[in-house]
């Protein structure tokens, strides 16, 4: 029998692809395909049930055969793809139901749940799951815990691990538990659940989880501003954290970005784009919510606070041009890698007030290499997209943006901040822990590692502290 | 050389006693002191700086002694307490300097900082730490890290260890090491800050800590409300989950901690007092903060939605007022311990829809005892402070009542909650966490435990997930 055939007579024949299977090619490759990030798989795993995912591991536990979990295969870091065959297993049957307790503020999600329907869900209950990664029509709610996903709303409100009660997980070789539950405090045992957060399949799979929700904000107003510049931009970035108001974002998009984007602004956001044509070299984004007189006085403040320095203000407020201005935002990565056929782009994240000297110095990196950049993302949490601009066509341009992105980790380091706030280690950052953690730290790492993974199994290669060291 | 001459001999006789030392037995017990948890230590340790805390962690590694860290020694668990003696390591002396760095709305705190010390200081750089804690005046930082702190504001902020983005921990055999750091967002590595904290001194001493601040609420007004009984209080609690506004706390006392409590309620906010003379059964606590006009606004929506069934109700504007509502509150559980001379309080924590079940079995509990109860506590988080009201000169009582809390516990876990959601396990709950978890977690646990601390010299004896099981 084939490895295929084998889990066929475990879930039947219906939730096991053969990896030689034309339909399996889909579960190969992540957001990084471009790039010639490609695996191959013995077979795919589309288990229905919790139970159906711990006998796949257990499966595999007892063959030596490696088990790559899988959500909606949006990641920017490889974390999914399989390198050496083995099992690639699907939670995209994981869907079904959706728990949710509106007198509790509560849900219980399958992994398999895609994030959009998932705030859809919430929101017809009248909560709100605050974390909004990219690519929300395609993300699963059991990919966004394991890489512990942000978005721009995580500056208010938190990553996707602050709001995550309890998990059911498939542990090695092979059992469904649980760690934690629905309650909303809980100091009994040590944090696993934590642990199990953000670990990209290499520790455990994610089946269902336990959400805290809260109620939806009755509105959400944002502000953008137009700056002439970097220095005009950071300032506005430090003059809203210093004002005392909450924003739900703070978000950033240097002059490239907006070069760059700026054919889906002049169709979304026609007033916007205006502003921009006339010299932009920085957007800022900020967004009131709450109650709805709280979030027209505090929208009211920004746009105040904003406007200094600014050439344009862009407050919408009608419902269909707020979203226009998001589903813009949303666009903006796309938008970026059409410029050239391809993005080499890593998260990187700083102190806050390091947002300025970080952005000066990537551009300093890519004129090094002779490589146009951008940067866009998160200012209130030091956490930038940092983008080389590739032609798709030309290998030796990814080859040195690939060389360049060390430059960006050394940076990130250096001025105290992370490699990684949002997309993980996976493939492509493999190896960069170490020069972010001292010995021990990552020793620590690597042990809890086998703790959980003896067989090493589990996605192996994958967020690798050092390279080549399980 | 004793032991305490050879720490001498590293530290400096000034940050050394000796276990025979009157000025030592201060750091032998905890808030369990009463019920006769008290240890012996052959020294205690107070060092200066995280690198002295790590040479006494290297030293006790070589001697194989034991070594129990200590905070402000306000726990309910018995978690500080050496129990077979071995050096105490206090953290009294790891005070300074608080850095703040308002503009980036964080801060970097040494681990003896006291909890009320450290709100003050935020509030003085315009900033708001949420976590509060009863015992804030002796209370430390590290401590609350180390056991994962809660209070009446962790309903609507979150528990301590959503604020901590760093820690700087001495991990076994004896080094100084950085677990994440100042930056708001970081997945680069596996979370062994969370599972650091909430780990009460088992796995690493906590010696500093980088917290995420926001900016401090303009006001916060609380609503008071007086029910006639259980069932109508419970139907308040519901309300206001069930009205979409958020309040910062929702905080619940029962009849029985009503009348323990009523003395320092005359005197602190009479009108509320008043109210409860007359035939109170049920106390409800919520709280409206943030900016001026919407504090206000949700203020007057908590006050309508609490006014239905109600007695009466107390909603003070007045700082001295407010002021006074909430140190009688925080008095309370010394109130309680007033009554009889003793208590036994239990953090057990349910589905908030299961709080009216849970209140009612407790009570059944305590008939079947012959010990009178009380309950009080965290209505929004589900989280009781369960409570045996005892005569501290009849040790009877006290076995009763510890036999009768291994029947809170069950009633935890079978109404699908936990048996700790604030104090932990320390010595008191051990063995508790087998009850709940699996046992493949519960090897998880154990294992964890193992890696971090192989000779099983940090804090021995506490945080068992298994009794007698290191």
């Amino acid at each position: 029998m084939t490895l295929a055939q084998e889990l066929a007579s475990l879930l039947g024949p219906g939730a096991i692809l053969d990896g030689a299977d034309r339909r399996a090619r889909e579960y190969l490759a992540d957001a990084t395909e471009w790039r010639a990030i490609r695996g191959r798989a013995d077979a795919v795993a589309l288990p229905g049930s919790g139970a159906e995912a711990a006998a796949v591991l257990r499966w595999c536990y007892e063959h030596d055969v490696p088990l790559i979990p899988r959500g909606g295969g949006s990641g920017f870091a490889g974390g999914a793809v399989p390198l050496e065959g083995g099992v690639v297993l699907s939670t995209e049957r994981l869907v079904g139901p959706i728990r949710i307790d509106p007198g509790q503020w509560r849900a219980e999600v399958p992994a398999g749940v895609v994030t959009a329907h998932l705030h859809r869900r919430a929101r017809e209950n009248g909560l709100y799951f605050p974390p909004d990664p990219g690519a929300s029509d395609q993300s699963m709610l059991g990919g966004n815990v394991a890489t512990n996903a942000g978005g721009p709303h995580t500056f208010k409100y938190g990553v996707t691990g602050h709001w995550v009660t309890g998990l059911e997980v498939v542990v090695a070789p092979g059992e469904l538990i649980r760690l934690g539950g629905p309650v909303r405090k809980d100091v009994a045992g040590y944090d696993l659940r934590s642990l199990v957060i953000g670990s990209e399949g290499t520790l455990a799979i994610v089946t269902s989880a336990w959400l805290r929700l809260i109620p939806a904000p009755e509105t959400a107003l944002p502000v953008a501003a137009v700056y002439p510049d970097l220095s005009s931009g950071c300032r506005a970035v430090a003059a809203v954290m210093g004002s005392g108001l909450i924003p739900a974002t703070l978000e950033f998009l240097d002059e490239a970005t907006l070069n760059a984007s700026s054919g889906g602004l002049i169709a979304a956001v026609p007033e916007l784009a205006t502003d921009i044509r006339d010299r932009a070299g920085f957007l800022v984004i900020s967004e009131a919510d709450g109650r709805r007189d709280e979030a027209q006085a505090v929208r009211q403040e920004l746009a105040e606070i904003m406007s200094d320095g600014a050439l344009g203000l862009h407050a919408p407020t009608a419902p269909a041009d707020v979203s226009a201005l998001w589903s813009w935002r949303g666009g903006v990565s796309m938008a970026v890698a059409a410029q050239r056929g391809g993005k080499l782009s890593e998260d990187i994240v700083v102190p806050v007030d390091q947002i300025e000297p970080a952005l000066r110095a990537v551009s300093e990196i890519g004129l090094r290499y002779e490589l146009p950049t951008c940067c866009w993302g998160h200012a209130g949490d030091g956490n930038l997209h940092a983008t080389f601009m590739l032609d798709r066509d030309e290998s030796v341009e990814l080859e040195r943006a690939e060389t360049a992105s060390q430059e960006l980790f050394d940076l990130a380091i250096r001025l105290g901040g992370s490699v990684s706030g949002e997309h993980g280690i996976g493939l492509v950052k493999r190896g960069a822990l170490e020069r972010q953690w001292g010995a021990t730290a990552v020793s620590l790492h690597e042990q809890v590692k086998r703790l959980f993974d003896p067989k090493g199994l589990l996605n192996p290669g994958k967020k690798l502290a050092r390279p080549g060291v399980l």
